[in-house]
């Protein structure tokens, strides 16, 4: 992976995740996360959810199904600009221990925001890329 | 549904799509889109593919399972401003036909980049929205 695409995967403040119902229903919302070169991390924080963490959707979902797939992009109306890297991915989540600590801590060093946010026990999605798409609509410099 | 709902998703310029392979591996491509009050309409348009439309993956997700998710939101550092909507739907793919030539007057009228883009014959997806996710941040009035 070149470092330019590295750089890009890193500093990105959002990312749009899907996951599928063992039924095959997908779901995709926005996630912030944290990648540490290998894996992403995102945690199930306390903006206001409707239910307790380890019932939300996406929780479930990679449960039944690890498979998930996240996409980077930023829109833009000039489309010569647009680009968009896709991550096919293998889900898990982390409900307590070590990684799942070290994500948290990643995650808080990304974004300010969660500096005064309680994370004890929150539960994180760890994300391990099986397959990496790169587009952008000039190809400049990919 | 609230008209400022309806105005939300007809005016936001870029959602993330999630289609679902018949093995269960989601694919989440952002999209550009246009919405009657009903139904809406993205078109596999002539932006750089690789391969010809058809085989397009989130094409040939759409025939095996219809079922798709999509999100449009906007992200902002202020947290409290944040807000998603999702739309569980399914979707089928439109090859030719008078929805398919409609659908494309649609997006010609919201995208001015698409009022130069030869569109002739280019496949439709049309997505028929099940189940509709309102969710924000500081629930602003909705």
């Amino acid at each position: 992976m070149s470092d330019e695409l590295e750089a890009y995967i890193r500093d990105s403040r959002v990312a749009r995740l899907a996951t599928v119902s063992r039924d095959g229903q997908p779901l995709v919302v926005p996630i912030c996360y944290a990648y540490d070169g290998e894996r992403l991390y995102s945690v199930i924080d306390r903006k206001p959810k409707r239910v307790p963490p380890e019932k939300l959707r996406r929780v479930r979902h990679i449960q039944e199904n690890p498979k998930v797939s996240l996409v980077i992009d930023e829109y833009d109306e000039d489309w010569t600009k647009l680009r968009y890297v896709i991550i096919q991915a293998e889900a898990e989540v982390l409900f307590e221990g070590e990684e799942q600590e070290r994500a948290i801590a990643l995650l808080r060093e990304k974004y300010s925001q969660y500096q005064n946010m309680d994370l004890t026990g929150s539960p994180v999605i760890r994300i391990m890329p099986q397959r990496i798409i790169n587009w952008c609509a000039e190809r400049r410099g990919f």
